[in-house]
């Protein structure tokens, strides 16, 4: 075993009870609480958790800020380890959520509306704790046996409710070890990264003594395949992440082209087309990687017309990608799932599981219609993941991983697809109702209705409302910034008054104009947020704006 | 509310109970148990993980496999997900404990010594389980706060255990939200996926007109400081993610160069200087992006010589980048930490915290020397990361991101520097005297000394070791491959009976002459797993090859 003299764990010192790290002491708090107190506070807490998990955040997390980021910063400036514990295991266990708590965010409330993160099932972190305990790591099959094979059976699950083949085709690739329907990544910007790393391997292939893409890098692929540059089309409110990929990937983040959208922010299918013409035209130069269509925009959570998109991506052979990572889970409500039509003609598709499978941070995942695609991302290693294995590390952009296909497949028997169709319908639903009551306030302009669970509006007084009506182009932009200072405002003291969080973003203009609109942007994900605490929300910004207009503003 | 007529939520159907989602059933399984009946079930769960971990996984999850891979395939064939509810909670989760869990890895069995994956303190899953329960996304302050801060703390506390920067530099850094010390990532992959990225987007910066790497690509670049490859260069005992790294960096993996190894499987630093030499004659075509120093090499466990390596990277100029995945958390031992000397001279270094920091998966990290260098990766977007802002997003691989921050923090505060270097010298100490018995039976040769916690073995019975000391090369590769048959078949029966668990791998020997020799891997990181331990799996060993050989192989 360890080999150092134990010493007395407790040391007595001027009245001040030190601790110390000795081989006793280790064993001890490795396997067990220290003593029967230290036990009962870690019961306590673990009970509230398990069993009363919204009380215990109602009671323990604020919703917003009650002090002050600045004045929290300089509370955690510590920056050396202690050589001896600092504390006993209980007493780290309290001041966690004692002390460190009420200074996270309640993202469970149903007053926070700003983001797309929200109340879990309960039930969601007994899940992760077994995963914890079992701490499986699925790169390999000699870390994590079955859980390896459920993992497949999972990604087959929601592969299928993707693509919908037919039996045969799920019979054939479920627990085939050497074809790939889909992987868990960390989240949506790896998923994305994964798709465009699959389809620029797949473009840029070995051919004729070059040997591919993955190999001889992006420069030398080039000159093979007797290119310039790799683009990717993707409409204007497109995620960040998209060009993050293209950076990471070598293409060049400039090299992400932006479509313009229509009235209703879904990609503009004229402009798509008039782009892959002109891109075509220069074929020799240039080449499209990848059309992306979003499905959940998240700043309006909108849905490009995906068919349609389909349609012309196989026309030019293009690879398309859907970027779903918000609007997946729609397809299990049968009373919105038309709305993702065309998802199926996809090349791969991200959805996340964080988001609307309503999962624990984090989960993502990346899915592929022909299961023999990832196999252009392929590494084997003789120590960890072997040719020919189930080794689930072979086609994967990270190494090492968390069992989360685990949560995933026990929380589609509790739920079943028509549990998690209630959830999607109560938040497209409420969005509805919200729409129609901010209409019906005179302060507010809805400024994107919900095509999903999102929507978007901005405060616009009556006053300024008018003039705007008959203002010139020169006059719209000035009552168009005082628009954005008032509403950009209102969400900052909003937010700091702690009740309710409602995000907020800057909506362009086609073209990018400069003509910038500064909104509120609501999220309706969780069930417990009623019409009625909307409601609420709304009149509290009434309030805030009321105080603003009639006191100067603070410097 | 969710708008769907509430139905009986268990219908009765020919002796069959039937469940059915409806929105009084949704709504109370998202918030708290069915019953008290199963209440009482994820009671008796939970207090088993929670305050009986060891006992729990001993008995219900096997150390390996009991049942074939094949047969498990079989089980796990169910491609649909189930309309309604498939079962209760409490069924799952029972389901999961009873009836899957068998079939997962016993990783934290002292007897399983195979990986890098081992027992976990039993209060790891209880800090999990809060940081589910919280449920914060630290991509951004406003579904993060606290964490944010607490992160950027505990970043700055592992960074000066790394590279030892005065009280002034941390003062300045610590909390400063336009310097970043360091980044969680998923694992290990994705850190030296980061440090690569940084120090690509560094060394072919905007210039001239130029704009960058990251905006124009990997081709662009080339064109723009008018060279035809980049290369890294590690020793040929470098993880494979290296090579992926590359490839997704688009660099190219065939870009990565395999430095030779001495007689301790450590970089040959005349093979460095020599290469670095001759790449820097080509300087005209060949730039090199990085030099990668190795602290615990994944087969061997042993230590470039990272002090030289750093001087011959300062003097050409190279980045210098540590992966000290699974070597870092040496530098909490006072008795081993000068095996890390000259880590504090790198650039950037990798360090996962699933490994030898005993967290549970996965948590990578990787660190910068300068707090400016990852500016070199910095993204925003309006609706998520706001420039000049707290957001942890802005300057990282992945988006959305759990609390792990929150479980090292709190760990470090429990264990002390002190605790994990009793850890870490058990590991140490115990793998030499592991190498001393090995050396003492006849059956066995020791293949490489233990530098860290990591040896490799095989099978050399006397009579063939006599043979091979006056074979010739010719006679010699024939032994070697008849002693790479008996390892290979030891190790598969070892594993499949089921009580202990060794891993094996191929070494190869400089230049890749194509001598491959199978090796037993023993990875000794568990505070439970005793000499004594090590000594019954040596004589299980012994045993089954000892059946082996007195009887046919089994075909």
């Amino acid at each position: 075993m360890i080999k150092t003299n134990a010493t007395a764990a407790v040391i007595s010192k001027n009245s001040r009870t030190q601790l110390v790290a000795d081989r006793e002491t280790l064993m001890r708090i490795f396997i067990r609480p220290e003593s029967d107190a230290s036990r009962q506070t870690l019961v306590k807490y673990m009970d509230q958790i398990l069993f009363g998990l919204h009380e215990f955040l109602t009671r323990h997390v604020g919703v917003t800020q009650e002090i002050s980021l600045k004045e929290l910063s300089t509370r955690f400036t510590d920056t050396v380890i202690s050589q001896h514990p600092e504390k006993k295991l209980a007493d780290v266990i309290t001041d966690l959520i004692e002390n460190i708590a009420p200074h996270a965010v309640n993202v469970a409330s149903p007053y926070f509306v700003g983001h797309m993160t929200s109340a879990l099932p309960f039930f969601m972190v007994h899940l992760k704790t077994i995963v914890a305990a079992l701490n499986q790591n699925v790169i390999k099959l000699e870390t994590s046996k079955v859980v390896s094979v459920i993992e497949k059976q999972v990604l087959a699950k929601i592969h299928r409710m993707i693509f919908q083949k037919d039996d045969a085709f799920y019979l054939e690739h479920v627990q085939n070890p050497h074809t790939t329907l889909g992987c868990f990544v960390e989240d949506g910007t790896l998923a994305n990264t994964s798709a465009l790393w699959v389809a620029r391997n797949s473009l840029l292939a070995p051919k004729d003594g070059f040997h591919g893409v993955e190999a001889e890098g992006t420069a030398a692929a080039f000159r093979a395949y007797g290119i310039k540059r790799l683009v990717v089309l993707v409409s204007r409110l497109g995620h960040y992440s998209l060009r993050k990929a293209c950076g990471v990937l070598g293409i060049g983040n400039q090299n992400l082209i932006p479509i313009d959208v229509d009235a209703n922010n879904r990609m503009d299918l004229s402009h798509l087309r008039e782009n892959i013409d002109k891109l075509q035209a220069d074929r020799r130069k240039t080449r499209i990687l990848a059309v992306i269509g979003i499905a959940g925009t998240t700043e309006t959570g909108s849905v490009d017309p995906l068919h349609p998109i389909a349609d012309i991506c196989h026309e030019y052979g293009i690879h398309f990608h859907v970027d779903a990572a918000w609007g997946g889970p729609v397809l299990m409500s049968e009373k919105y799932r038309h709305l993702l039509s065309g998802i199926q003609q996809a090349d791969s598709v991200t959805i996340d599981g964080h988001k609307q499978f309503y999962m624990p941070m984090t989960c993502g995942m990346v899915y592929f219609n022909s299961p023999n695609l990832p196999d252009a991302i392929e590494y084997n290693a003789g120590y960890v993941i072997r040719q020919g294995s189930v080794d689930l590390g072979r086609k994967s952009l990270s190494g090492s991983r968390e069992a989360n296909s685990l949560i995933l497949d026990s929380t589609l028997k509790i739920m079943g697809t028509r549990g998690y169709g209630l959830l999607i319908e109560h938040g497209i639903d409420t969005a509805h109702e919200f729409a129609e009551e901010i209409k019906q306030r005179s302060l507010f302009e809805l400024m994107t209705s919900p095509e999903l669970n999102i929507l978007t509006y901005r405060i616009n007084p009556p006053c300024i409302r008018q003039q705007m009506a008959h203002a010139s182009d020169s006059a719209t932009v000035i009552l168009n910034e005082q628009l954005n200072t008032i509403t950009r405002k209102v969400q900052q003291l909003q937010r700091e008054a702690g009740k309710s969080f409602v995000s907020r973003t800057t909506l362009r203009n086609n073209g990018d104009d400069g003509s910038e609109r500064v909104v509120f942007r609501c999220v309706i994900m969780n069930p417990l947020t009623t019409i009625s605490i909307l409601r609420e929300i709304l009149d509290e910004q009434e309030d805030i704006y009321n105080r603003i207009d009639s006191y100067p503003e603070p410097s």
